[in-house]
């Protein structure tokens, strides 16, 4: 793993996101959008824009953190599938998308990107969200 | 890996693309949809719905297979940019989305999926297309 110490976050995937935790390669991100739940993995390392750019012990790691945060999703909102993506058209650091989808959320059955507006959170709603999921996460934490 | 010899294909995701060849783990399929190159990876394991129930060891196999067929989109269409999903909203049966993306393309930078009717392949297109993927995938054939 060649995490850097100096790694900087793109300003537009921080302004949208609550910092949850550093996970052994990946900030884990909640989106500021009610509308599912919808979290972020970004590998700590600058410079990378592509899945195939990370090193093959790095995508090893990154599968764990996905699957761990996809079972954590699974367990605790109970939704009908898991989207997960890497798409980087707008901010091109590389980023993982993993959300919960449900039959009744506002995008459903089409993708969540550019669907509706974000439904941003009440600070009592985000507060347990961010609880749960830094108590997930310390089972995973670097 | 537990490969199903009676693997069974989703029948829309069969009826939406062209079959190009068994990798080691995945059917690899191109989306009948000339506005992008658009690839799919099926793991040919019948009954799985989402990432996390796929074995580490096809995980694993399958993050390979993902990071060769998008090394081979970027060599040979040069997009701006790789998007890799796997959503299952409609088609449940667990499918990885490899798309090239180009600042040119009809949904850019917004996702692909629901967004413009697919523009389908003339038989001479498709056929230039097949040949390429066919050849790249002789590498990774099981």
């Amino acid at each position: 793993m060649s995490l850097k110490k100096d790694f900087l976050i793109n300003k537009r995937l921080e302004s949208d996101t609550f910092f949850i935790e550093d996970l052994p390669l990946c900030k884990f991100l909640l989106m500021n959008d009610s509308n599912y739940p919808w979290f972020l993995l970004v590998p700590r390392i600058n410079g990378i824009k592509e899945l195939y750019e990370l090193e093959a012990k790095d995508r090893a790691q990154l599968d764990f953190e996905i699957v761990e945060v996809s079972k954590f999703i699974s367990s605790t909102f109970k939704p009908k599938k898991i989207n997960i993506a890497s798409l980087g058209n707008i901010v091109s650091q590389f980023h993982m998308h993993i959300i919960g989808r449900f039959v009744e959320d506002p995008s459903w059955p089409g993708p969540v990107w550019g669907a509706v507006d974000f439904n941003k959170y009440k600070s009592d709603e985000v507060d347990i969200i961010i609880n749960l999921s830094r108590n997930f996460s310390k089972t995973l934490r670097a």
